[in-house]
């Protein structure tokens, strides 16, 4: 049994984990971080981690940027393993968080889905085989209708994880409506699509002479960002010190 | 028994009907033209139209623009139907196409698949119901690393055919990643994937809350628009003078 | 704007119902009715309806089968339509709906979903164009891992509704494993695919030469139902007597 | 330049390998094998490959069963590669072909699509990570309505290729219709299509918690075994007595 503090465990994230945990019998919450304490939990919360005086294996990490520092601190002295998924963190933070990897187990991940960086796994490999092969390669990205940026981060990072393995020698092109010409073997194309609710899919496409290869990931809710922490959290338990990222986690 | 004379039967498109039809119990070929003999026939072929000594039932033409003129004059003169397939007409022919039809049945469309067409008359119903309950529309196609226009013809006309039930109000976005903003309701994203020798996908997606319809096509080989024209050419067989399209055909 | 009792305001459904008509701005809750009243409403809620002293354009049901007697003497006594969403009525019960629809509108469906009654409409057009013209039908649809029965009953009710419009000369096929034969033209393929928490993805196949036409609906919440409910209440208001169902709010 | 003896040149395969070679600069036909002669080839064609009188890097292989022992004993004797595409060995045969391997370098796979065998590679690694996560695993393939047996030779080939890293503890699920129950965590749920003319499709997919990830293999044409032969012939020439497959190609 994994034993978990959940830091910022009344925000949205951090009650979904709560949820998770609850249907997983080898892994239970010992206790949770939170200064706000409207929520009604079944295990002990503190309003700070500073004050927290039940220990645990590990700690998931869903709050807010400024607890990190304190988090971090609580970690180094306890030497509790953390799976750090607050973002926005400041450049003088991410310093703290790689000093501290030095002292205690620490992971960090761009994206802390399973299955999006099973993706990327998956994508380097059919990238290295296939790229040389002759394949074209295309993105699609479907997300809702209220998202900003297009190309999605995730689009990107999928592409950016293939150009890895063919040394960095793809140009991403975005529209195809302005020229009119082929399409360059060394270029992938990354389209966006946007409408209604969409939580996000990303197909990426491989398209040889007469045959395709599609590898596609469709997400239905956040929920899979709490399921990747836990994974996280039942892989760094125990683990010495160092920076960990969810390329670890699935090997 | 449907009598057919195959005009342009030796081109690449005209040597498909052929194969089509031999398939076919309910149609047949009994005259081909072609200033092209160099292939060896099942059926008697004669170098021009004019020279033609079989009567039939319709004309499957694929053949080239210049012996158009021929072959309405002599549809004209025998009251034979015409599925007239080639395209590059100049404005002076197409005129008189029309004339021609005012005595002479004579079918031509944009697009001879019999799938494509089925798909307008589907998309304009779904967007009707659809676009004004909150669904966005967005289309994605899908051609081989050879072609030179994007978005394809066929994409665009699928947009035209549902803008035209949505009083023409939707713009169309062919890029996203230019700016930063969410989506506008009345507007279709249309995204254009190019690799390999992919023949034509094209899918159209509308996405409301929580739920998602994709209504899709997928060519592949060209053999759809010759099947398109044999449907087409039992359909005007017997039909009086008039202009007619695909759409006549699916009804 | 229309005014809405919500029948079963405190179930799962009833507050899904209530959180999206919060974001509608032409429709708003009057009253709710719900004997459990556990939860803060915003809006007056009263233990049966019965007691309920608000008057409203239309009815949405989303409470239990006992507690339907009660609902249609209202709905009749007051003139106030109905959206009858609850499930599992006794035969006596839907005898009684009947009754009611003579003296009040009321409109019940197998199957709330806007998406999936406009599926229908689509499928019944694609059947009658298509597998006339050679193209066979086949359906895949996928549900989580929890599902006892299947094929889903949607997937069902789809292959009925074609089925319908082709003299139900169709057979279903659920397995094609234990023969080694050619498919027959007459017969509609259906494969349920179980895993994960798919929430409900039907795709309808029709498959000609070289060509196919695939229509799709994927579900990414229950929260569909709750909106095809808005959808029908909006419709339903001010509508004289009779018997509805969502075909007629899909027009 | 890989110089290649095309073995059976004159049949189906034969040409579409001779027809894909011609735009491939790396690699040219050498020399043609076949007794028939009716075709007009652009390389000298020798009625058996004893009286060949060209040299070749490799032998690519499409003919009949019969003629494979006398491919055999000229590989042996040349010390000439062979890419052996041809399929209804007798159990003899293969024993000399494992013999032959000893002394000469043949390339032999289940299925010679590139694509097919880089999914297999990613289907591997994709059941490794994530059925031991909780992801189900399910099969759909689609296929030709004339194609006798289900499910596919591939799609089997696929279900067994993970559950080899699955310890073999997985069982091939093929109807779910006829029984009244979840879903077991270690089956393989397989289901098949037919309809049309679909050249093959197969769809792998991994479904979790909220996410599912697809990874499929759509072919369009049978050009895909010439080509993937091809590439096979480049991999294997020059290289040392032994036993090869497309794995080995694939890397």
């Amino acid at each position: 049994m994994v034993n978990v503090i959940m830091h910022g465990c009344n925000g949205h994230m951090g009650r979904v984990v709560t949820e998770l945990i609850e249907k997983d019998e080898n892994v239970q919450i010992v206790a949770g971080i939170d200064a706000y304490t409207g929520v009604q939990n079944e295990y002990p919360v503190f309003p700070s981690i500073k004050e927290c005086t039940v220990k645990a294996d590990v700690i998931i990490d869903f709050a807010v940027a400024q607890a990190v520092d304190g988090l971090l601190e609580y970690a180094v002295e306890t030497g509790t393993p953390v799976v750090l998924c607050t973002t926005g963190l400041s450049a003088e933070q991410i310093e703290k968080v790689n000093q501290a990897s030095k002292k205690v187990a620490i992971l960090k991940s761009a994206n802390m889905s399973l299955g999006i960086n099973t993706l990327m796994k998956l994508l380097r490999t059919a990238a290295d085989i296939l790229a040389n092969r002759g394949f074209d390669i295309e993105i699609v990205e479907k997300h809702h209708n209220q998202k900003l940026d297009a190309p999605s981060g995730t689009a990107l990072a999928l592409a950016d994880c293939m150009n890895q393995v063919l040394d960095n020698e793809y140009d991403y092109t975005y529209d195809r409506s302005t020229v009119r010409q082929k399409r360059k073997h060394n270029e992938i194309g990354i389209s966006a699509v946007r409408g209604g609710t969409i939580v996000g899919e990303h197909d990426v496409i491989f398209a040889g002479t007469d045959e395709v290869i599609q590898i596609s990931h469709t997400a239905y809710s956040k929920a899979i960002f709490a399921k990747g922490a836990i994974d996280a959290a039942k892989y760094i338990a125990g683990k010495e010190a160092g920076m960990y990222n969810m390329a670890d986690v699935i090997g």
